[in-house]
Parts: C-alpha cells; sequence; structure tokens
C-alpha cells in the first residue's frame, strides 16, 4: 500500500469511530488520551498475529486474520480477570496488498473489540516488502489485585474452562476471549492463579508452576479433549490428549483455586457454558500426568509448534 | 529464533529489568499491571519500525535500530507535551536470527528508555520468515489537556525546535525525543497545537492545517536547515531547502502560540539548545511558501518517501 492509501485507510476507519466521553483523544492525533476510572490498576498487554506463523493468507481471510489479532490479545486481559477497556493496533502490509484486505481486516479487529466494548483508539499503518504483521496492545482495568500467574498454592485444585486440542482445525480463528467468565469466576471465588491457555495446556500450566514455585498433577482422564483434537488425532496419527496437551491457541482459562473454592465451583458453576472441569492438583514439585490405574508419568511442559 | 530461544531472551530481559512501586506486574506475566497517577489522563500511542521501510540491516546496528523504535514512539508523547512512563515492545524477528543481534537490540530500547524513566513493562517476541519487525507502545500521562493537532488559531505564529531535513544521514537513529522541550514549553506559554516532524515539514504542517481547518504560511528564510540538509543536497541536487521542508525523521517539534506568547518565546527561550525558531503564521486557509522578495508560492504537503 503507498502511503496515500495509509492516510485514505485512517480517514476511513476515523469515519467509522465513535467514543465514549473517558476518550478525550481518539483516532488521528499523534497519541490518544483516555482518562483512566478512579480506584483502578491499568492492564496492559501487547500480542503479535504474523504471516507464515500464526496463519497463512491462502487459508485465512482478512476478517479472520484480523478477529484472531483482537481476540488473542483480549483474552491475555481475561487471563487476569481484567476488563479491556482500548486497543491500539499497529499493522505492517505488504505493498500492493488491496484496500479491501486492510477494510476486512479492520471489521474482524471491530467484530471482537465491539463485542467487549474496546475503542480501537489509535495504531499505525506501514507498508513493506514482507508480510502481514499485526500487534494489537490492549489497555485494560482491574478493579482489586489483577491474577497472577505465580500465585497457585500447594493443594490447589486446577480447573480448566471448554474443552482442549484440534484448535488448528477451526477454534483458533474464531474463539471469542473468555473476559465474561473471568470476571465471573473472580465474583464467585478467590483465585489464586490464572493464564489463558495459548501455547498448550501442559506449557501454559508449566508457567503456573515456575512462577509460582510449584508443580502440578493433572488427571488423565479429566482433561476435557475437544471433538477437533479427536479430529486432528485421526490425522495425525498421536492420541487426542495429545493434542489437548500440547497443541495451543485453546484461549481457555486454566487456573487455580483453594479446596473450598474448587468444591464451590463444582457445586453451582457461575455459568453452564462452557464447562468448568477440576483436572488436576498443584503439589510441591514436578509435572506428572496421573493415569486411571494409578501410575503415573512425568508430563513435560512442551509448547505449540509453529505450523510452518 | 526458536521458541527455547525466545523464552531466554524473555528471562535475560527480565534478569535486566527493576521498576518502581507503581508497577504491580511487570515482565513476565500474561500483562503488565500499573497503578496510575492520580488526576492524570493516560496518553497511548503505537509505532512501528520495519526492515526495508525504516532502515536495512546492512546498514544500521541493532542496537540503533533498537534505540530509533524507542525514541519514535517517544516522540509521539512529546508531540503532546506529556510525560512517558510505561513501554510494551512487540518484535517479529526472522528465524535463524543470533541472539546477540536480539540483545543489542534491546539495549538500544533501553538507553532511550532510561534516559527518560520508561520502564519497559511488557512485550511480545516472535519469529518468522519475513524481517524484523519492531512495534513500540507507549503510555504516559498529562497533568491538563494534552495539545492536539486540531488547535491552531488564526494568526498564531508557528514555531519548530532545531533545523530540519537530511536526517537520512544521521539522526533518524540517533535523536532524542523533544520530551523535555515539549514540557518546558507547556510550562513556559500556552501551546495551541503540537506535532512532532516524523513525515517532514510541509505534510505535518499539512496536518496541524487539516485537523484545525486553517492554513499556514512558511518564511522561506527563516525555516532553520541542518547541516545535513545541505549535505544531502550535495548528493541530491535538489536545493537543501526542499530536503528541510520533505525529508521528515527530523523527530523536531512544530507548534503554534498565540501572538504574545510567540514574542516571550523569542525574547526568553526556556531553552538555549536546541534553537527555537518562529518561521510562520497560520491564515485562513491554503498553504503558501513566502519568499525573501515579497512573493509567495503554493506549499504542497508533501512527505517523507520510503527509502527502498
Amino acid at each position: 500500500m503507498a502511503r496515500k492509501g495509509e492516510f485514505a485507510l485512517i480517514d476511513w476507519i476515523r469515519r467509522r469511530s465513535r467514543f465514549g466521553p473517558d476518550v478525550v483523544i481518539g483516532i488521528g492525533d499523534d497519541t490518544a488520551a483516555v482518562r483512566p476510572a478512579k480506584g483502578t490498576l491499568t492492564l496492559l498487554t501487547t500480542d503479535a498475529v504474523i504471516e507464515g506463523t500464526h496463519f497463512k493468507r491462502s487459508e485465512a481471510s482478512a476478517y479472520r486474520i484480523g478477529w484472531k489479532a483482537m481476540a488473542a490479545s483480549i483474552s491475555d486481559i481475561a487471563a487476569m480477570a481484567g476488563v479491556p477497556r482500548y486497543a491500539l493496533v499497529a499493522v505492517a502490509l505488504p505493498d500492493g496488498l488491496p484496500m479491501k484486505w486492510a477494510r476486512d481486516f479492520y471489521r474482524g479487529l471491530r467484530a471482537v473489540a465491539d463485542k467487549f466494548r474496546v475503542g480501537i483508539i489509535g495504531g499505525n499503518i506501514a507498508s513493506w516488502k514482507g508480510g502481514v504483521a499485526a500487534t494489537s496492545t490492549i489497555i485494560g482495568e482491574c478493579k482489586g489485585a489483577p491474577i497472577p500467574r505465580g500465585g497457585a498454592k500447594i493443594g490447589d485444585v486446577i480447573f480448566v474452562t471448554g474443552a482442549l486440542g484440534g484448535s488448528l482445525m477451526r477454534r483458533r480463528l474464531r474463539f471469542l476471549p473468555r473476559i465474561n467468565e473471568a470476571l465471573a469466576l473472580r465474583k464467585a471465588v478467590k483465585l489464586h492463579a490464572m493464564i489463558d491457555i495459548s501455547d498448550g495446556l501442559s506449557l501454559d500450566l508449566g508457567h503456573i508452576c515456575e512462577e509460582s514455585g510449584v508443580g502440578a498433577a493433572l488427571y488423565e482422564s479429566e482433561i476435557p479433549v475437544s471433538p477437533d483434537a479427536r479430529r486432528a488425532a485421526r490425522k495425525s496419527g498421536k492420541a487426542a490428549l495429545q493434542h489437548a496437551l500440547t497443541d495451543g491457541e485453546d484461549y481457555e482459562l486454566l487456573f487455580t483455586v483453594g479446596e473450598k473454592d474448587a468444591k464451590r465451583l463444582v457445586a453451582r458453576p457461575p455459568f453452564q457454558s462452557p464447562r468448568l472441569t477440576p483436572i488436576g492438583a498443584i503439589i510441591k514439585r514436578g509435572m506428572y500426568l496421573q493415569h486411571p490405574d494409578g501410575k503415573k508419568s512425568i508430563l513435560k511442559p512442551k509448547g505449540y509448534e509453529h505450523f510452518t
């Protein structure tokens, strides 16, 4: 896209933007300015979606890539049980990319942003000889303490939302970040540690264990394996469970709570869908997979591998 | 860089990071969390520096590219007369890039960030088959109203800091954003409109005029032409003035103030270096260049052209 096209695109976006009174300066200036809500912490996260690593342009529509670029970043706010408020989106686009592609990409961004009342208040557009690279930065708010990765305690029960694995088939370009679920959980119980599963269950659990200085045991039979993980398994020849443990890009919530709160969540889950499943326990050290026959094997934190 | 290298790099960065008590959660979690200062607006801006468009990897060191990536974004906070506080940096790096390159890049980022007490509290690292693309997001604060592009009034005097043109020779990879100058100006006078010159004097003046619904006349003989613009002119065969008007990446401040404040700034400039120069006046409409013989010609908002 030539420089002129970039300015035209910014104008096109600007005409589609309406913000509340909290946005003092929105799109079209050097920086945006917002009035922070009183008594809140500001949450800040940035994530990139890049061609060849996270998607192939021949296989995913501009709308879906935009959707994912926004949803993946908002998911990091969900992992903190925060409320997303604003987004800045920087894109590097290949020279000569049709304006229609860029508009559809923006429509995908907006579709997710609008669902969570997130204002796209700024960004950057550049053209180059490389592929599509989109960086979304989300600014959120949190009343009370954010939920870190490092808060897991020995004896905690490990929960996960939804079902895992096989996201490459569909989910990774269509998921909705678990913002509402995280806020409902925060209201219902005391969350000790939380993360969104982007790298894969075993690797993200590894992050929680490392930051918390603890270990974990997962009950093999309790791990919710998604229908897409089973479909992926038929193609790959691997076990569906392996897909659930290592595929990544599920964008489900993985969290730990104390025993009493765990019982409460099982007895009266704060939402019916997605499913809420206790899948293991926090232990002193090491990561294990506990099999139905009582035996256990070492669980290696193995993660998302780029698909190209 | 393989996934493992990314985690190692994050650890390396984390060990080098120390934050004040305002940073509740820093590097190593899903999102960062900060406590906003009371009675301030939050400023948000994002900017990208990408290979082939903004630099060639064969011609610029990793350190200089990091420097520029941080400085260019902080410059957008200067344009608002704000105080930069935090940075998030997302990089896409070519597969197989040496870890040393990434570390030197970070050292460049930090060199600028440290000068302005900006904490690099988060980011993202991804590898791909493409070139280097770095996106820096800066979160700043502003007491009182930020200075928009759209506040210029007819009769205002147009000022610029420093000297312009030829930044390709040196300045664009070495400049320090004019944060301190912007804050000193804000304290001394009532700034009506301000922008940092990234696209080039004539194009950035065009942005001010468009957003303010006004025109501008520049006095040809008053425009501060940099020694590098003269050097560039000897190479290009164009006039040095043309370089000053259109080169871009000067990252100087272009602003307008009322007539009384203009006199004050000329009589008692709030700083001696960089130079503060009145270069024109805001008029009703159109953009003109006024020549020493009294004649005037139309000034086209012509901007920065990618050097590749």
